[in-house]
């Protein structure tokens, strides 16, 4: 049957996203997900919601979304641009503005989406390994390439990027279009945003899938100078006009409009990361350093595998990646303060 | 800053959807949507659903859409894809399945959507010419091709290609893949979906906009043999592993459900066009036989440009597309009874 797909089809090795069992019988810390609802405003804001509104297309430029983030963050409509979960906004910037005749650089390590989006779009590419510890070596980013792409923090790490390098990475690519996929920065890391105003190759990914608890809404947006966001907008426009359902676009705004809610959950969040953190290395766990919603850490004895299995077994699902450099550590999405206690128990029992 | 764009981003011409005022002042009859309100049970559904489950990530099959959709349209699961909106669902098929050496064939007029992805995805394409009455002319396809897209019915003259038809392209053409675009089908024309069985080059593409009265949330899907659907899982997977939010795919059920509502909201389209139809034709306006849920329609001097303005100067929106072969005409969604009356009210007055 393949004799009818297009050629680029065979070579495709999709993503594989962590285990979404419907169920919901396990302990779920493998996806980075938030064990916070959203904000209580984006209930009352479903309940309000007219259903006969859905038979009419939604504004094809989401503005009231686009507006209320331009609002958020202090910038210019012009420089908003959203989507369909951030992996579409990523997917479309891969397209609009990393392919290039030089090869785009990004980390051996890091969220596993961007080659995947590289075959997507045969974009030439090149891996830039991290350091020892897992964190960005700026010096592999000053060779010749067509455009950066970097997560901040990095995934599956957690490790951040101090703004101060990524100014310096922007400086040292003048000519290169620099994506920072912020997808985890609310977790404690520096956003790069005030480097908008200074840099015209910057571009930002942000989601609103972890921080503000709508992975199930697919909402992700990206912020630069115009001209970026006129590429994204005109691959979008080619592709899909309506990428925003009117729920998702109104909920959106409803969640944004919450910060008190929003800032709780964060704290909440990186307080039980500390916690956990703690609690894994007296187990005699190494644990990056995270400023994200998740841990990387590598078991006592690094078979990370059978550790992965066996708290499967045990009803906790966590995230292992057979690959190498990190086939010794498991990541450890931040649950509730009872999910992570649980967690605690179980690896106590399996651990001895 | 465009030096940061791809190089394809400066040769796109995005897709021009029809005006969404958001201020709902107007009567609209210009973007096929339904007059009525979705299934009740799809407010039924909203109301029931908890929204703390957007914090967590949809299941990115969308196995209990995909299984409503199999067992409504009765085929395998496996023999289902679905959508963020039919738009999408062609965008990857466009890339998965129509992308070859030989040059992809489509009609001069139908769906403008369909040159813009060839653009994004450089693809080669011939535009054979409809008949002088606008109807698709079976000659034009037997040429070498490496695959063929029609809209049937067609857009945006409205008028469908019979079943037999349909079973004659795909025979002449065994080695290419054939789309058919089936967005307005229920509205009168004969679906492709039995062939199927007979030919595994047969991609059926199916919305929930017009006939579900679900514009404003985006679902789409496609039809067909499981190889051709495993190129646009593989396409999907490589750019956006969870288009489906959780609210779409359980307000997508929630439609299917109700057939009974399905088939009188339909059937009150219908019985309106004809009685619009009629009404034009009354007026001196030549109207294309229509299968869909809108007219195309020649008003008696031929200045369709002209009346587009003066209705909408009087409040009512209709769609004007200001090209060669068409520019006479205008397409007209088919709205409520009492939208339809203040339509022709209208025309009255302006044509005298």
């Amino acid at each position: 049957m393949s004799e009818y797909w297009s050629k680029l089809v065979h070579d495709l090795d999709p993503y594989v996203p962590g285990e979404q069992p419907q169920d919901q019988q396990y302990i779920k810390l493998n996806t980075n997900e938030n064990p916070y609802p959203p904000a209580p405003g984006v209930a009352r804001c479903l309940a309000a919601f007219d259903t006969s509104d859905l038979r009419r297309y939604p504004d094809p430029q989401s503005a009231e979304l686009v507006e209320a983030l331009a609002d958020y963050h202090q910038v210019a409509a012009e420089q908003v641009f959203v989507g369909n979960g951030s992996d579409e906004v990523l997917a479309h910037a891969f397209q609009a503005l990393l392919k290039h005749d030089r090869p785009l650089l990004f980390a051996d390590i890091t969220y596993s989406f961007y080659p995947v989006y590289c075959a997507l779009y045969a974009i030439d590419y090149r891996q830039v390994p991290l350091d020892d510890e897992l964190r960005i070596d700026l010096d592999g980013y000053r060779s010749e390439n067509g455009g950066i792409v970097i997560a901040n923090p990095n995934a599956p790490s957690g490790i951040a990027l101090g703004l101060a390098a990524i100014r310096e990475l922007l400086a040292d690519n003048p000519e290169s279009p620099v994506i920072v996929d912020e997808a985890y920065v609310d977790f404690g890391a520096e956003t790069a945003l005030p480097l908008i105003a200074e840099f015209d190759n910057l571009l930002v990914v942000r989601s609103f899938s972890k921080s503000r608890s709508l992975a199930g809404l697919r909402l992700g947006y990206a912020l630069g100078r115009p001209g970026l966001i006129e590429a994204l907008q005109r691959v979008k426009n080619s592709f899909n006009s309506y990428p925003i359902d009117r729920l998702a676009c109104r909920l959106g705004v409803a969640s944004l409009a919450d910060d008190d809610y929003f800032r709780d959950t964060v704290a909440h969040v990186i307080a039980t990361r500390e916690r956990l953190g703690e609690a894994l290395q007296a187990l005699g766990f190494r644990v990056c350093p995270s400023s994200a919603n998740f841990l990387f850490a590598r078991p006592p004895d690094g078979d990370a595998g059978r550790l992965y299995r066996e708290l499967r077994s045990a009803g906790i699902l966590v995230r292992y990646f057979d690959k190498p450099r990190i086939d010794d550590c498991l990541r450890i999405s931040i649950g509730s303060d009872d999910e992570c206690d649980a967690l605690l128990a179980a690896l106590k029992k399996i651990l001895g």
